[in-house]
Order: C-alpha cells, then structure tokens, then sequence
C-alpha cells in the first residue's frame, strides 16, 4: 500500500445509529482499509441516530473509493455524503484581489480614483520609471502558460491550467510578498504567445513563464528577454535548475567530489533538461551526457532536432553512445527530469563509487527512491515523502523577489548560479548529510537568501 | 477660489521656533490662503524647535504650492518637506494578492499545488464549465486599457494608465466582492486588442474595457462580443449610459415629463454620447439629437465618419440643423459629454419649461453646476462637490456582480436598461428632489439591486 497523502484526503458524512461504539468500528475499518483517519466530530447527536464527520487520508482517488465502501459496509452506517477536501479547498479560486488603500469615504475615492489619480498618471507619463513606484508594477509578476505542459498532466489547455497557475500565485504571496497573477493564454502558437506577453508587460514587473511546453518554450523566451525591459524567467527550466544546481552542489560535497571532475548523465532532452545541463556547464560541469528516449545526444546524429543538436554540441565530450543502462556505466550522477521508472535498480551498481542520484520525474520517478537509496550514496526526488525533495519553490518565489527589489530589467546566468549558491549555503556544514542537501521549503530565510543573492543586497 | 479637495492634500513638515503660538500663525495662514487644515501633530517637541506635521487640502497644485509658500513666509517656521497625501497612497500600488487558502505545512501545499492541484486541473479538463467553480475565473474581471484615453488626460499610454485601472480594481472589490486585475496594453491597433484580448479571456469571467478611445472602442468591443463566451463591457460607454439614464429618469420625474416626449440634445459623439444615445432610443426616447463640434449630426451629410453617419441615422427625426446653441432652443434635456465650458448660461432660459442640464465633462463640465441651476430645474455633473454625482461607481461594480452570479456569457442591452432602473428605483419617492436624483455611490444597497436586475435573481 502506497503512503496516504493529503492531498487525497476526503471527509465522510455518516448517519449512524445512535451508539456512539460505531464511531470506534468507522475508525477501524478505515484504518484496516491503509487510510488514516485524521478527524472525527460528531456534528449532530439524537436519539435516532448521530451525525459526524470523519476525515482521513488515501492514497489515491481509488484508494479513497475503497474506504468510503469500508465504512459504508459497516452496520448501522451509512455514507451520506463524501467531500474531497481538495476540491473543497479550490471552491471559487485560490487567491483574490484586496484593496491596500481605505475606500471608506468620497474623499478616499477621490484620492484613490478620479479626480486625484489623475495627477499620478501624469507624473508617470512625465517620467515614466516612475511606474514601478507609484503602481503594483515594482511588486507584480504575471505568471503566463499556454496550458500545454502542465505539471505531468500535458496538453490540457489554459482552462484546466488555471488552478495550477493560481497555486503558483497564492506561492509567490506566501513566500516572498510579491503579488502574482495568472494569464492563461488561449494560443498554443509561439508567435501569438511572444506577441500577447509583449502586450500585458507593462503592468508587471516579472514575467513567470509557466508550463510551456518544449522546444516553443526556448523560442518564446528567447524572443521576450530580447523585446521587454523585465525579467522572463521559465520556472520549469531556470527554477528547476537552479534548484537541481544547489542540490548537486551539496551532494557533491556529501561524497567528496568536485563538479569539475564528475561525470553527469541528465536523462530527459527537454525544458528543464535543457536548463540543467546549461547551468551545470556554467558552473564547472565538464563531462554532462544528455540521454532521450533515442539514447545518448552526439554530435553528428543528423537525426536530432535543432534544439537537441545545439545540445549535443555542447555536451558529450567523450562521444559516449548508447542507451541510458549503457552511459550509465562508470557515471557519478544520474539526473532524471524524464519518466516514471525508467532507471532501472540493477544498473546503479554499475556506476562509479558513492554514485548520485536524483529522479526528479513527477509525480512518479524514474526510480522509487526508496529502491535507489539502497545502491546510491545520495538520492534526491520531487516527492515530499522521502528525502531530499528538489522543489521549485525553493527558488523562485527568492528569484523574482531580488529581481523586483533590484527594478531589473533581466535574469542572467551569473543570478543563477548565485541562486543555486545561496540554497546550498543555506544547508550548514553541520547539517549537511545524505540525507539533507537541501532545505525545507519552509525554512525561515531561503527565500531572503536568494533574493539577495539576485538583487546583489543585503538579505 | 475653488472648493478645495482632498486628492490635493498635503502634508507640510515643518521646523519651528519652540514657541507654540507658531502654530496658530501656520494655521491662519493657510486658512488666509484658501488653504482648509484638516490636522496638526506636533511630532517633536525639542528646546530648540518644534517639529510639526501640518495637514491641508488645496483647490488644486498650484494652490498647494502657494499655501506652502505662504506657510514657509511666516516668521520662525521653514517647511522641511512636503507630502502629497495622494501620491503617499500609491506607493507601492492600490491593489495586491492575497492567498485564500492556508500554505501552512507541507500537507497545505500538497493540497493548493501539486500534487493535489492536478485532480482539479483533470476534473477541469473533463469538464471545462467546471473552471468558474474551482478557479478565480467565476469571480474575476480583467480590466483591459491601451491607455489611448484616460479620464481627461488624453492618449498617456498604458503605464501611465496603470494607477487608474488599480483604482478601478479596487473599486470592484470594494462594492461587489469581485477579484479585478489591469491589464495594461502595448499596443494601441485594434486588431492587436482585440487578439490580446480574446487570448487572456480563459482566465477571467468577464472583461471591462476602460479609457480606449473611439472609434476604436467600438469595433473592438463589438468583435468581442462575437469571439468571446464571456461578457464584454466598456465602462465608459454602457456604465456612464446606465447610470446617466437613470438619472434622466428621476429627472424626468422630478419635472413631470416622459422619456418619449421630450427633447433631448446630447453634447459629444464620442463612446459615451454613442452608448448614451443608442440606450435612450432603447428606453423610448424619440426625440434624440447629437451634436459634435461641428454641429448637430443629420442624415445626408457625407462629411460624416461612418460611426457618426450611423449615430445620425439613429437620431435626429425633425432634421435640426446648427450648433448647440440652436438646437438648444425648445429641448426639455441637455445631455453634455464633451469639453468644458461649452454650454453658456444664457442658452438654457431658450430651452423649453423646466429644462434639465447634465453637464458631464470630467473633471470640468460643460458648464459651472452651480451657474447652470440658477436656470434649469434639475442639473447634474460629474463633481463630487455638487448634488446629482454622475458616477459610473453606481453601475459597474453591480453589473459585473450580476453577470457573474448568473455566469453569463454576454451582457444585453436589456441587462443594461434593467440595471438603469434599478438605480433609479434606489431612490424612493419620499426621497426624490431636483437635488437627489441618484443614490450615493455608499448607497448600502446600490450594488445589490443592480446585481439583481442584471442575473434576475434576488438581490
């Protein structure tokens, strides 16, 4: 039986007879089922019968159904109703909008709206800079997808993006102040996507590319770091390098090797694939050998596509041939930004000593992480019930907060590798150990220390 | 000297002599000035001085200059800084995000974003009319300029429209709950708009149009209105429409007269004087006659652009001919929604018994309030500081709110007449007077019943 997770959590309405033992019999029969019972009230009593509420956790959404039948099987209950506390929880959206500024009285509108507004969009126009202090553009990031890519979902569309995106928003808030807003385009085409940010980008201070999928999304951020005056960032390339960056970083210094001398496997040629293995040779990296579903990226294979040529060219030293078991061989990290259980146990062994790996496919991995901890020195996933989580949010909510505070106009390598420096210092000598390379999400001053890194000032 | 205002408020820091009869002489002169002081804190009381925070509004910023000037004249006292309190309230924008949900623990997370959040985008992607309960797109409204004409200042761009369209953001949750975001257009070509438009719509359950100028406004909200499944609204047509028939309403009940028998002359063929108009026909005007600065539009004239040509054939049945002044002449209704000043007094003793003067020009109508009401028997501007405020805060924030009850995907210009009513019904008998034609925008219900009328549910 897989772990419950909250995010399957459900609460049942029972009607039971009026005895309160049948509360003790729910409880074990869930509990039997493998869910787990996080709350009982009793919100009716009467002599004919007792209403209550019980919440617990499944694994999955199956999973959730068998308890349901468990508890409903049990005599002199019956499921009245079953609530899934996440769909609860997305009732009506996950952020909203509040006004900063009293609107109580004629003269609070006249300041805050006409006629007094009118005196500040003329000292913008004056001077225009002047935008980033006297509206939300100094605090503001758009967080933009095309819905074409989403999490492990897919194609799904800008509709079906949106509470992704919302969560993204109601992150940015909660981490690092800044106020986000979800644009959920309805074009898939890279031209409309580079034209229609174009457009909005005057009323934000950030662009947060989001779930675009590859090869458009290189083009389409190529294209807007060119034409706009604000920083493009797509989190599902540079957050997620960034954040794989810091990780290595720290299990590096676990296993006592230096990124210059290791040998790097990244399987998976895509968004974040391709962002890893950039910032990896940026910070040193020298033997990084990329692999697709095809094999190993070479130069000289007239069968890649543009992108993936441009990957071979600067990767692969070595001309290593072959399929992942085969480059595997004798490699110190596997980095896996691909698919679900594609690294097979057996082939760790054969690696180098004290060997890395982080199977960052999500939801599933490309190894159990359980499994791999058995041959791996250091095992890092996207999972937050083992280990080592690599998690985005260790990242960009601090990225775009020093990008704002410094008013910058771009996002270069150099903030990167800054980036991915202040997580991995975030972890103390002291700390550090196989098992924790990287902070929590909810550590106290990640987000500062990133920030500062970025923006060049004090945390 | 002009009323003085609040959106020109200012506070004065001031360094004086530790004498405390200083700042009686400070408020003499300010008052002496035209100046109104609305507070004084001695914030630092020294042996050798006396720190003072003098808060006054002025008529407008030249006058808030003179009154500085004449603070700083007095003997003993130099003025060290000076706040514009407006500009102070825009620091850092008028608007910002906020999270609805917890991000507490890990468990939060898990539930607000992945992996929890791709169940809902799933369940969204099976059932794409599934986005207005689980997302913010059941509740949310774009608010979309090219900042081509904003309030009175003209064509400032869309950075400079910024505060504006904050402001109207604010409004919306203040009055109607609703989660408003600006957006802010580069682009100032209609096809452009248009197409920026129709590809962020999959995140907002209606769009309000703001400050773009006609023609433009015209095609663009018509175009919409055909390409989008949400309701489409320029406020500065519809909104002032609503708002202004409704008060014609009550005007008309005031001096006891109908909607189809009277003469109405409206002053501007621009977006608001067209949507004016074409709802004036739809309530039953009969007598309806335009005149722009060239002259009253009639059917015939070939000089006319083809926006105008269809105005004039819409309009105009008797064929009047000439300026303001000579269609004045025997009109029950002046309608202005021009430029200031462009109604002289005298014209109105021409029009027929008991005439009503709306002179609507922001921030400076087409003729002074208080001059015209020594004439007409109803009169009412755009001004805060005269009775019969014109103010589209009583229509849009409801109008929205009902759309969005009753998930619309259009709004009809049914939806609008109703809406007109409900504001003028806000205004009961007992109450109803030349100089209370229209409820307060802090009208408690104001919002409500529009909402109503416009979803046909209970308000």
């Amino acid at each position: 039986m897989a772990a419950t997770a909250s995010s399957y959590s459900i609460t049942m309405r029972l009607h039971t007879a009026p005895d309160h033992h049948v509360v003790g019999t729910v409880a074990t029969s869930i509990a039997k089922g493998g869910g787990v019972v996080t709350a009982i009230d009793v919100t009716e009593s009467r002599h004919d019968r007792l209403v209550v509420d019980v919440t617990c956790s499944a694994a999955d959404a199956d999973h959730s159904l068998e308890l349901v039948a468990a508890v409903d099987a049990v005599q002199g209950v019956t499921v009245h109703k079953v609530s899934d506390r996440t769909f609860l929880l997305h009732l009506g959206g996950k952020i909203e909008v509040s006004s900063k500024v009293p609107l109580r009285t004629r003269d609070d509108l006249s300041m805050a709206y006409t006629p007094g507004v009118g005196r500040v969009s003329m000292a913008i126009h004056d001077n225009p800079e002047d935008v980033r202090k006297l509206t939300i553009k100094g605090n503001s990031v758009a967080v933009v997808t095309d819905g074409s890519a989403v999490l492990g979902l897919g194609n799904i569309g800008p509709g079906a993006a949106l509470p992704v995106m919302e969560g993204k928003a109601a992150l940015f808030k909660r981490f690092a102040g800044i106020d986000a807003w979800p644009i959920c385009l309805a074009t898939q085409d890279t031209d409309e996507i580079v034209r229609a940010v174009e457009m909005i980008a005057p009323g934000f201070g950030g662009i947060n590319l989001e779930d675009i999928a590859a090869p458009r999304c290189f083009e389409i951020e190529a294209r807007l770091r060119e034409s706009l005056d604000i920083p493009v960032f797509h989190d599902d390339q540079h957050g997620t390098a960034i954040v794989v960056l810091a990780a290595l970083t720290n299990a590096l210094r676990c296993v006592e090797k230096q990124l210059a001398d290791v040998r790097i496997v990244v399987s998976g040629a895509g968004a974040a694939g391709t962002a890893i293995v950039t910032l990896l040779l940026a910070a040193g990296a020298t033997d990084v050998v990329v692999v697709d579903r095809e094999g190993a990226l070479a130069t000289g294979d007239e069968s890649l596509s543009a992108a993936h040529r441009e990957l071979a060219a600067a990767t692969n030293p070595r001309r290593a041939m072959g399929s992942l078991e085969d480059v595997l061989v004798g490699a110190d990290v596997f980095i896996g930004v691909s698919a679900p259980g594609i690294l097979e146990a057996g082939w760790i062994p054969t690696m180098a000593e004290s060997p890395v790996v982080f199977a960052l496919a999500n939801p599933d991995p490309e190894i159990d992480p359980a499994e791999a901890d058995k041959y791996a020195a250091v095992v890092a996933s996207g999972r937050s019930d083992y280990p080592n989580q690599i998690n985005n949010v260790l990242a960009f909510p601090g990225v775009f907060r020093g990008l704002l505070d410094a008013s910058a106009h771009e996002v270069t390598i150099d903030m990167l590798l800054r980036a991915a420096q202040a997580i991995a210092d975030t972890v103390s000598e002291e700390e550090l150990h196989a098992a924790f390379i990287i902070p929590s999400v909810f550590h106290p001053d990640v987000t500062k220390r990133v920030a500062a890194a970025i923006s060049g000032r004090e945390g």
